[in-house]
C-alpha cells in the first residue's frame, strides 16, 4: 500500500469515529489500521451472530479466540468477554453466548457488535508494544515484556517516537528481562527484526496522527518465526496541546550571548537601601566587578552606588543588553514595555508573585508583551544569575568569584543558594549559575545551547523539575552532550499522582520512567540526588576522559579494596582482568602475601615508595584505562606524603601525555582531608570516609563518555 | 504418617542413594520423598517401555506430561527429554520414542531407567519453592515466582530453615512481583497456605536430613484451590562442614565484660622506643588515662614508660584481664601458652602474618592453643580496640576519647582508621571502636551480645566482610535488635564469584541475595556504603524513636520540598495525608499563595516566626510523628537565626515530653555548615547541600523502630 493510500484510509476511519464522538477503537477499525500500517494480527472476522461465527472458526480451522465487540467495553477480560481456544461447532455456539451474556452482566447499557472470532495464535513470548502521549515528551513508543507478571514488575522501555529499526531493536536489550528475548534453557529466542517492526510501524502510525493518543498492542506473541499482535487498543486524544513557540538556535545564540556576555546591565529598581533587593543586585554588579556599564534605573534616585540613576531604561544612552528586574510584580509589566521600546533583548525577572503564587494571568501578560517587543526572559522568580568569567553577579544573593568550568542551572532559588554553598565550601570553578524558576520563556534547552557553545564550560549541571518541551531538551542535549558532560538532577521522581491511564502501556508510563528512558537515550548524566549533583559538576571537569574500559584498583587497605570493588559493580565499570605478565609486574612491587589481580592490593605496611611504584606502573601500561586508589593511613605512609606522590606522578605521567582518570577513597584520620583537598586540586577526584563517591563520580565519566561515542 | 516413620523412610532412601555413590535423586526417589514429607505433587508412574506408557496415560484419564528418568540427566528439559500435554495411544508411542531418542542423543552413556508419565497439571501461577545450603547461613529455604521470565529477572526471597506456616507465608508478600499471587487484572489469587505449606515441608525437610544440600520444586503450580510441585530435584551434599565450637551466652558476657571493662592490661612485647607497635600501645594506653593497671611485658627492659616491666605474664602479681600482643606473629604462640597458664581469658592480637598472609597453620596453632586453655582471641591482625568509657585506648592508632552511645566494629583495619577519622571530624561519641580482623574465635556475634547489654552502647555499626557462622549472627542481632539499632555494611556485595550451582534455586542464591533476605530478617539494618554507615551511626543514637507513620515536610524552598519528597519516597518513608483541620492550622501561618498540605511550603521569603511557628504546630500536633525540614538561606531568616530557634523549639518540647524524630536539610551559603554543627548537637539531624542524607537517616531509624516492633 502506498503511503498516501494508507494514511488516507486511517484519515477516514479517525474522522468516522471524531463524527460518532467517540475516543476508543473497536477492536475491527483497530485491525483497519493495523493492516493499514503492515502491523502483524491474527486473521479475525466478526460475527454478529452464533452462526456467523460457526462459520468464521470454521473457515480459520485450527482453534480460534473469541472476543466481545463493544465501544462500550474497554477491559475485554474484565467483563469476562474473551474465551480462548475455542474448537468445533458446539463448542463456539456456548462460548458465543457466555460471551454476550457475560457482557451484558458486566454492563447492561453496551452497545454489542458481536463478537470477534480470531486465530488463536502459536504459543510464544508475550510482549508489549504500544504508544502514548507523554505530556513531556509528546509520542513515545513503548516496549516491555508482557503478561500479568511484567506488568506488575513493570519491566518497559521508552523512546521518543518515531523510531527507526535500530533504535526499534535497541529498545529489546533496555527491559531487565531481555535475556528472555535472545532465548533462554534451550528455549529459541524471538524474531528481533520482526518484533522490531512492529515497534517501529506503531511509532509512526502515532508520529504521523498526533490525534492517535494512546497504541497498545497487548499482547504481541513473539515466536523465532515473527510477531503477532493478538490485541490491538487505540484511543484517541481528548484535544490536542497548543503549539509551542520556538526559537531558531541562531535566535537562541544571540540572545544567549548578549545575557551571558553583556557589554551593559540596567538594574530596574535599583536602590541605595541596604536590605531592599534592588540594592544588593547594585552592589553585586559594582562589588563583582562587573567591567561593562551598571545603570541603575529609579525614578526616584539621583545617583545609586555612584552610578547616574535614570528614571526609565528608555533614557539610558546606547544599546542595554541586559534588564534586571528588582521592582513588584505589578510594575513589571509597564517597565518590561519600556523594556521592548529600548529594544533590550533579555529581561531578568527577579520578582516573584507569578504563576509561582497562582497569578497565572499576570505572567501571561508580561509574556505576550515579552513575545510582541522579542524581548527573552529570565524567570520570574529567581535569584538572579552570575556569569562568572564576566565578573557578573546580577543576584541579589552573597557574590561568588571562582572561575572555573562548571555551569549550573537550578529551577528552584532553594536548590540555587545550594549550588553556591557548595561551590565556596568546595572552591569549585564556575563559568555560571543561572535560576530558572518559573521559566515563563528561556529554559533548559536555551541555556544547554548556549552552554554548549561557551568555551569556559566544560560540564553543565541542571536541576530541574519539568521540562516546558522536553523534545527540544533531548535535541539540545544531543547537540551538546559529545562536546561536554551534561548532568541533570530531575526533582519529583517519585511524585505518586500517577495520571490515570486508559491503557497498560499508560499505566506503565509512569512520568519517571519515561523521562528515565529518554534522558539517558539523550546521553544525560542523571543525578541520583542533589548532593551527587554537585559532586559529579565540580569532578567531572578535573577528571580526563577515559580511553577504554579497564578499571583497575590499588589499595593500600584490603577492606577498602572489596568496597571499592563493590562500588565498581555498582556504577557500571569494569575491573580490569589483569593479564599475566602484567600481573607478575605488579607483584615485583608488593609483599609476597600481598595481592596482586584486581584489586592490587599493597597492603597496609607498605612504603610510599610501593604506592608510588605500583601508581606508576597502573599509569603507564597502556592496557589500563582508569585507577581507583584505596588509601589507609599508616606512619609509614602518612596522608600527606600519599597525596603529595600521588599527584607527583600523575602530573609526571602527564608532562608525558598519558592522561587517565584517577580517583582515590582515602581511609584515615583527620589529616586525609587535607590530603584529598590537595589531590583534588591536581585533577585526582579524591575523598575522605567514602568508598562510594570517587568511584560514584568515575562512573558518571564513563557514562558520559560512552554518550559522546569517545568509548565503544 | 507418623513423622518417625517418615524419617525412617527418607533415610533408607538417602543411604541408599549414597550407597551407590550418586548425590542427584532420580525423579520417583525425589516423590518417595515428596510423599513422605506431604509435598504435593502430581500422580506419576514410571513407564519402563511404550505399552507401559500408554497404559500409565490411559489411567490417568486427561493429558499427560512425559519426562525421561535416567541418573545421568540433570536438565531433563536440555536434552528433549520433556514433553506437555500428550493425549491418546498414538501420542503417547510418539512421544516415549522421541524422548529416548533425544536422550540418547545428548549424552549416549546416559543410563536410562524409562520415561515417567504424569498427570497434566492444570494452568496456574509457576513458582519456585527450594532449598540451599548457604556457606554462612546453612540450610536456606527459597520462595520465587516461577518461569523462565522471572528466573531471568531472580525476583526469589530466602529464609533461614526450617520456617513455621507465618514466616512461610510472609515469604509470599516478600517478592517484587507479590501483587501477582493476590490475583491481578481479574485473575483469581493463589491459595496462599498451600503454597506456604509446600515452602514449611520443604524447610523441614532439609533440617532433618542435613546431608540433602538442595531441593528443587520447580515449578510448583499454584492455583486458587491448591499447590502442587510438577518436578522435585534434589542433590545431595558431597560433604558436612564441620561444627564451630560454640560459646553460651553467659560464657560470652563473662570474657567480653573482662575484655571491655578490665581492670588489669598486660602488654606483650611493649617497648620504649617509639615507632614500635609496642611503644605505641603503652603510649596510648598510658596517655588515654586507663585507671587500671598497665603491665608492659619485655623480657629485656626494666620499665616502660614509667612502669615495672615483666619477663612473662606469668610474672605479673594478681589477676589480668587482657594481653595484648605487639610482638611478631612467630613469636604469638609461645606468649600465648604463657597467657594460658596464667589465665588470662583475652588476647588481643595486634600481630599480622597469620592467614591473611598465607599462614593458615600459624593461625590454626593459636586457635588451638586459645581453645586449650580457654583464652578468647581478638584478631589477629588488627589495630587494638578502644573501651572509651574506660579511657582505654588499646591500639597501635591515634588515640579517641569522645564519650558517646555508638560502638563500631571493623573487619578491616583500613576502614578501622576511616571509623577514627570520621569520628573525629564529627566529634561522634563513641561506646568502642574494636578490631576483627582474621577473626580467629571473638566475631561479630560475640561482641554483639555484648554491646547489647552495654548500657553505654545505644547503637552498634559494624563493617563486615563474611560471618563465620551467620546463624549465630542472627541469633544475637534477634536479642539485640529490640534494644538498640545494628548497622551492618556488608562489603563483597557484589562480588562477581558466584558459586557454581546445580540447581536453579542454587543458582538464584547468589550471596548477597542471601545475606540481604536473612540480614533484614534479623531486623539488622544494612548500610549500602561506608559513608552511610557512618552516618547512620552517628545520627541514629540522636534521633528519638517514632511512634508512627505520619512523616511531615515543612520547607522554605520548594524545591527542596520536591526532592526531600523524593527522598521520603526512596527510603520507605510515608508523607502524611494532613487532614483538613491541620491543614487549616498550617495555613493560618503561611502566605497565601504558599501551600500547606505536604510538604507544608512555607516560601522562601518568610521570617524567623514563620518557621518556629509552623514547626511548633508540627511537633505539638500528636497525629504527626516526624519532621522534615527544609531550610532556605535568606536575608530575614539566615542560617543560625533558624538553627537556634528550631534547637529551641525542639527543647522547649522536649521538656513537655514530646519526643520526635526532626531532621533537616540547609540549602544556603556556607554558614549552613556551622548552623548543621548546631542542630546536629542539640538532637536535629541536619546536613548541608544535601536533601537525602537527612531523610536516609530518618528511613535507617524507621526501619530499626519496625525491626524492633515499636511500630505497628
Amino acid at each position: 500500500m502506498m503511503a498516501e493510500d494508507r494514511e488516507l484510509r486511517v484519515r477516514a476511519l479517525l474522522d468516522r469515529v471524531r463524527a460518532e464522538g467517540r475516543t476508543a477503537l473497536t477492536a475491527p477499525e483497530g485491525k483497519v489500521i493495523a493492516d493499514a500500517y503492515g502491523i502483524a494480527v491474527p486473521g479475525e472476522e466478526l460475527a454478529r451472530d452464533v452462526e456467523e461465527a460457526v462459520a468464521a472458526a470454521a473457515r480459520f480451522g485450527g482453534p480460534v479466540v473469541m472476543k466481545i465487540v463493544s465501544p462500550d467495553i474497554l477491559h475485554k477480560t474484565d467483563a469476562g468477554g474473551v474465551v480462548v481456544g475455542v474448537e468445533g461447532a458446539a463448542e463456539v455456539r456456548s462460548a458465543f453466548c457466555r460471551i454476550v451474556g457475560n457482557a451484558r452482566a458486566y454492563d447492561a447499557d453496551a452497545r454489542i457488535e458481536g463478537v470477534l472470532v480470531q486465530e488463536l495464535l502459536t504459543q510464544g513470548q508475550e510482549v508489549l508494544v504500544g504508544a502514548v502521549t507523554d505530556p513531556t515528551f509528546g509520542k513515545v513508543v513503548a516496549f516491555g515484556l508482557g503478561g500479568v507478571l511484567v506488568e506488575v514488575l513493570k519491566d518497559v522501555t521508552f523512546r521518543l517516537a518515531p523510531v527507526d529499526a535500530d533504535e526499534a531493536l535497541s529498545m529489546l536489550d533496555s527491559v531487565r528481562a531481555a535475556e528472555v528475548l535472545r532465548g533462554v534453557r534451550g528455549r529459541p529466542g524471538v524474531d528481533r527484526w520482526a518484533l522490531a517492526e512492529q515497534i517501529r510501524r506503531v511509532s509512526h502510525l502515532v508520529t504521523d496522527f498526533p490525534e492517535i493518543a494512546e497504541v497498545d498492542l497487548n499482547p504481541v506473541i513473539a515466536t523465532e518465526h515473527g510477531a503477532v499482535a493478538a490485541d490491538i487498543r487505540i484511543v484517541l486524544a481528548e484535544r490536542q496541546p497548543a503549539p509551542r513557540r520556538r526559537y531558531s538556535r541562531e535566535e537562541i545564540l544571540a540572545s544567549m550571548r548578549r545575557l551571558m556576555q553583556p557589554s551593559s546591565v540596567a538594574v530596574i529598581g535599583a536602590s541605595n537601601e541596604p536590605g531592599k533587593i534592588g540594592h544588593s543586585v547594585m552592589r553585586n554588579l559594582v562589588d563583582g566587578g562587573f567591567s561593562g556599564d551598571i545603570h541603575p534605573v529609579n525614578p526616584k534616585a539621583h545617583d545609586i552606588l555612584g552610578r547616574k540613576a535614570y528614571r526609565s531604561v528608555t533614557e539610558i544612552p546606547g544599546d542595554v543588553d541586559v534588564a534586571v528586574f528588582a521592582i513588584p510584580a505589578r510594575l513589571v509589566a509597564g517597565a518590561l514595555e519600556e523594556v521592548g521600546r529600548k529594544k533590550i533583548p533579555n529581561a531578568v525577572l527577579i520578582p516573584s508573585g507569578f504563576a509561582e503564587t497562582g497569578e497565572h494571568e499576570l505572567q501571561a501578560q508580561i509574556v505576550a508583551i515579552a513575545e510582541r517587543y522579542g524581548i527573552r526572559l529570565l524567570g520570574p522568580n529567581i535569584y538572579g544569575y552570575y556569569s562568572t568569567w564576566q565578573d557578573l553577579c546580577a543576584t541579589f544573593c552573597t557574590p561568588y568569584d571562582v572561575k572555573g568550568p562548571v555551569a549550573l542551572t537550578s529551577q528552584s532559588g532553594g536548590i540555587g543558594m545550594a549550588i553556591l554553598g557548595f561551590a565556596r565550601t568546595t572552591k569549585t570553578g564556575v563559568s555560571a549559575i543561572v535560576g530558572l524558576g518559573n521559566k515563563s520563556d528561556l529554559d533548559e534547552d536555551d541555556l544547554l545551547t548556549w552552554f554548549g557553545e561557551d568555551p569556559h564550560t566544560q560540564c553543565i549541571a541542571m536541576h530541574l523539575e519539568d521540562l516546558k518541551d522536553g523534545r527540544a531538551f533531548v535535541a539540545a542535549a544531543r547537540e551538546t552532550v559529545p562536546k561536554k558532560p551534561v548532568v541533570v538532577l530531575k526533582a519529583g521522581r517519585t511524585a505518586a499522582g500517577a495520571r490515570a491511564a486508559g491503557s497498560h502501556t499508560g499505566a506503565l508510563a509512569g512520568d519517571d520512567a519515561v523521562y528515565d528512558d529518554i534522558l539517558r537515550q539523550a546521553g544525560v548524566i542523571r543525578a541520583p540526588g542533589l548532593n551527587d549533583m554537585l559532586e559529579y559538576a565540580r569532578a567531572l571537569p578535573v577528571l580526563p576522559t577515559p580511553k577504554g574500559d579497564n578499571v583497575v584498583i590499588i589499595t593500600g587497605a584490603g577492606g577498602s579494596g572489596v568496597l571499592l570493588s563493590d562500588a565498581v559493580s555498582d556504577h557500571g565499570l569494569r575491573l580490569m582482568e589483569i593479564p599475566p605478565d602484567l600481573d607478575e609486574a605488579f607483584s615485583r612491587f608488593i609483599p609476597p602475601f600481598g595481592a596482586a589481580g584486581n584489586p592490587v592490593d599493597i597492603t597496609g605496611g607498605e612504603p610510599p615508595s610501593t604506592y608510588e611504584a605500583t601508581i606508576r606502573l597502573g599509569l603507564e601500561d597502556p592496557r589500563i584505562h582508569a585507577l581507583v586508589l584505596g588509601y589507609w593511613h599508616t606512619i609509614v605512609t602518612p596522608p600527606m606524603v600519599f597525596a603529595e606522590l600521588t599527584a607527583r606522578v600523575v602530573a609526571q605521567m602527564r608532562e608525558r601525555g598519558v592522561e587517565k582518570p584517577v580517583v582515590a577513597s582515602l581511609a584515615g584520620d583527620v589529616e586525609v582531608e587535607q590530603a584529598c583537598a590537595y589531590l583534588f586540586e591536581r585533577g585526582i577526584v579524591a575523598y575522605p570516609y567514602t568508598t562510594e563517591k570517587p568511584v560514584a563520580v568515575l562512573g558518571a565519566k564513563y557514562r558520559w563518555a560512552r554518550a559522546a561515542g569517545l568509548l565503544s
